[in-house]
């Protein structure tokens, strides 16, 4: 089988494709010719980013092809819902090691489950023989102006974080050997870990509330201090809040205090959104959250002087500090 | 030194970016957030396409980094030269087996050099830790139904193809050894293997005047023959003129002349333009490569019956076929 073979038999859908707005209205030429071409709409900007994925940094060899091409999507619509963008279309570049049907088949099937249930097409991109390597860039839609940035954060602004923190670093310790975990935990964090769902709809309807925001991919405290060196401030989180967004929080696995911290707050790889709003905006947020179906939890408030201070419940300042996820350090 | 530092030191250019129209009118945020920002203009369609360069697949893990730095670009502004594409602006994901200064410099300096001639914006991207792996996916604009595709060939129409073929490939085929040619010969094809110029000045010239068009990347007839399966058509392509559309064409190296047929009709890494138009509209044609400043040759015309014949000089048909490039298969 060869380049033009794999293109048409696991990624060439004209008879199958569950188009839905925005893709349909928007996407004028997909996969088949030099490029893509995309009309977009009036009014609108678009956001674009990109993602690569490489084995034994990102997934392990043996993870479930489905899961792979779920995450290798979700983890570009993460950034889109980190702008408050829509996605609307993206490119898939592939380099593989060997053409496996079976496995083609599987991903693609994960891939476009995802992209079906937001809308967003497949509109062109690119096979080779490789080492296992999957970049993918997304191409979503904002109205002019609405998108969130990192930079918008002001003194006073409280800080939310989305969803629940530090389970898929607990699966990923518990894979890696490095502690254990019931295969019922295990279960219901790996699923956190590999089939992390983006935030789409709360960036969306944050548009006009929030004033600043990023998605946690690195851990939350390390893409919270993008924000802040982004706005020009600093923030102080309750540690304590922060440690019980984990789907585990009301369980007693035996995990000390601060290994539940580490996870929840320097874990990594949770597609959650960090953002920021004025206090005066709290039942705005609050009706985001209940809009798109998703918990809310607001764990600090941002400061005028720099830094990120972390406090307990009590208010006391915890010295302890705690390393993000980087693709080169790690 | 981190994957944060990384961009900030190689990719992140706010100082010094020369930028220029189109992308400074429209790359409304570039590296720094979540996504980048483009404001399309009105009444344009964003052209979209993404290539991923592998090592030792699509070049030599001795190739100058400057030279990869450029062809990782070109490579990918040729797919929008053959829609007729302006360029606006472009991604760019980097697995990097380590943090190399020297290279990361030269592969900059390499690629920013071309984006800066075609004033197209490096907007955002990824790096990461991994065998070494290049995926850039460029973004262009064309006005609205203006496209250059594959599917609008018709019985009659004019073939022609620009610049020089098989030169790339004549190169290629002497650093693997596969032919001996002097150093002379070989500085001369090496430059056209490893810095093809994207030919968008032709491709944007030749919008109202070419009827299909797509660049040539995997060899002259294996991409011609996606232009006649997408406009249900055939043809007839002379194949001794193809085979003086080398740069060493008026010069005798002793090639047989078999061997030039293949490398001009089937070498691939070209990146000229294949392209198709009206015989009503050589004028036309002759207006365009002369306002592009680029050598257009017509190499046959489009038949009603499917299929390609290869003639000779005297109109005889040819028996021989001509294997194309294939990423999986070679």
């Amino acid at each position: 089988m060869g380049e033009f073979d794999v293109i048409a038999r696991y990624f060439h859908r004209t008879k199958d494709l569950k188009r839905a707005a925005p893709a349909i209205e928007q996407v004028a030429l997909g996969i088949g010719d030099d490029c893509a071409l995309l009309s977009p709409r009036a009014g609108m900007q678009l956001a674009v980013s990109s993602d690569m994925l490489v084995e034994g940094r990102h997934f392990f060899k043996d993870v479930s092809p489905e899961a792979l091409g779920h995450k290798a999507l979700a983890v570009n619509l993460s950034d889109l819902a980190a702008c408050g963008a829509q996605p609307v279309a993206f490119t898939l570049a592939l380099a593989l090691p060997q053409i496996d049907a079976a496995w083609l088949s599987g991903f693609a099937s994960g891939m476009f489950a995802l992209a079906d249930t937001h809308g967003c097409q497949l509109m062109g991109g690119d096979t080779t023989r490789g080492p296992l390597n999957i970049c993918i860039t997304v191409i979503g839609q904002v109205p002019s102006g609405q998108a969130l940035l990192r930079s918008g954060a002001s003194a006073g602004d409280d800080v939310y974080v989305s969803g629940t923190l530090g389970d898929a670093r607990l699966a990923l310790d518990a894979l890696q050997g490095k502690v254990q975990i019931s295969d019922d935990v295990l279960q219901r964090t790996r699923q956190r870990l590999e089939r992390p769902m983006p935030r789409v709809a709360l960036g969306m309807a944050l548009r006009g509330v929030a004033t600043a925001a990023i998605d946690v991919s690195d851990g939350l405290l390390g893409d919270l201090a993008h924000v802040l060196h982004a706005s020009g401030c600093g923030a102080e989180i309750d540690i304590e809040i922060v440690a019980n967004c984990s789907i585990l929080a009301s369980e007693n696995h035996g995990f000390t205090a601060l290994y539940c911290q580490q996870l929840t707050a320097a874990g990594g790889d949770d597609y959650e959104l960090v953002f920021t709003a004025p206090v005066a905006a709290r039942a705005l947020v609050a009706q985001a959250a209940l809009n798109s179906a998703t918990k809310v939890t607001r764990v600090g408030s941002i400061t005028a002087t720099s830094g990120l201070v972390l406090r307990d419940a009590s208010g006391a300042e915890v010295a302890q500090s705690f390393a993000s996820f980087d693709h080169f350090k790690v």
